[in-house]
């Protein structure tokens, strides 16, 4: 599947790092590839300018999801880089996670670990939306996917309630960032809802446990599968996986 | 079931309200009530006041969840009136709600919705800990049960991300609603995983669609009817039960 434009937040280290170099690495490759991050020109840049420095179709943004005159500058952009074809995928990749338990964690930690990973997402997706509904009009006699118009947010199997009796961690609880997650995958099923008839598909996706800053060294599954996964997850969502969670491999995640 | 003492958030209007009143006609009664609210001497809380000049068990305390300092001096004053003993059950039914829609709702509300809903909850439950556990520790050897030892949260069905598909209603979102109650429903699973050992029984309940001010004049329940449905609820509580949301009416509700 060519999807021909797509935008990935958090995008200059870990998992959204792989899934631009994924995107790059596909023939053909998108049209264009928005890589956004809060300090384009910062030092933890340097991969993603290098990269930029060597595909034409790559395009490094600044974009903070939480400051909104940070993200409307960035919809400008995209829309000038775009000349007047909409954008077919958002993924909303940015987040963070802080190591905190039920004893110490506070409402400064809760409502930052919020904002990053909730409000985050669905400003972004409010500020896309009018170039996603143009993407979507542009081919609405085709079905939902994500070569149309989609919002794609990375969550976490550790926002699924049902399955935290199984992922549930005593001495590793991350308290506050579960609570986000929940708390993105209710957007997302809403968004799904909503947006369904304007032609945009909305899911969320778990990358799986990723050797990542995140993720740490003892992970699972390297950066390159995980976004080998997502980018195979990407191109199979149809109407049927519209609102729902899908791990890095394909398996569907309870709520 | 006799559980001898009982704290309720949000008491002095809705539901909140009718469960005081609900548990004062109980025979027995809980032998302390407290039923807190922000502001019992508002115009707001004279019902309450009426109730607590005609039963001596019913303790009215300033308490607002978002505001440490009032929550530190709420359960200082419980501690008080409890004598040493500890406490069975806290109620966290304070709640807020917006009509925002995915076009139009805003960091602002997104956070303030939060900050009420979860982070509230979770910063009442913090702080009435060490009393519940004393509750919990006296009854060492009993199962799980409010009788024992229970934090309850009023969560909502508009909070199950698997019925968001059925519930949802173009004309009238409620997503920062949503949102907040999805993630109460995470932190009642983690307090469900987290106070276990402890002895402490978490559970989300549903009030269903009441005639309040939030539930408008169109809803289907009475006041009464959810309020004596939730105490029928509360009573069956078992290990079973710690840790799922649960309707007024006891059936359970998917995450």
């Amino acid at each position: 599947m060519t999807i021909r434009s797509v935008l990935v937040t958090g995008s200059n280290r870990g998992i959204g790092l792989e899934i631009i170099k994924t995107f790059l690495n596909r023939s053909p490759p998108p049209e264009k590839l928005f890589a956004t991050c809060r300090d384009p020109d910062g030092p933890r840049s340097e991969e993603l300018k290098n990269l930029a420095s060597k595909h034409n179709n790559l395009v490094i943004l600044q974009l903070d999801a939480t400051n909104p005159d940070s993200i409307k500058k960035a919809v400008k952009n995209v829309e000038e880089h775009l000349e007047g074809a909409g954008l077919n995928l958002l993924l909303n990749n940015a987040g963070i996670m802080s190591h905190v338990n039920l004893d110490n964690v506070d409402s400064e930690d809760m409502i930052n670990v919020f904002k990053t990973n909730v409000v985050g997402p669905m400003q972004v997706s409010q500020a896309f939306y009018p170039l996603l509904k143009e993407s979507a009009d542009a081919r609405s006699q085709e079905p939902l996917s994500c070569k149309k118009a989609a919002v794609v947010n990375i969550s976490s199997v550790l926002g699924s309630i049902e399955r935290t009796s199984v992922t549930y961690d005593p001495a590793k609880q991350v308290v506050s960032y579960r609570i986000s997650k929940a708390a993105l995958n209710m957007l997302t099923k809403c968004q799904a809802e909503g947006y369904r008839t304007d032609g945009i598909l909305c899911t969320a996706v778990h990358p799986g446990w990723v050797k990542t800053d995140m993720g740490t060294e003892g992970a699972l599954l390297t950066t390159e599968q995980s976004a080998n996964g997502i980018l195979k997850v990407l191109g199979s969502l149809t109407e049927k996986e519209n609102g729902i969670l899908m791990a890095w491999d394909g398996k569907v995640i309870p709520w």
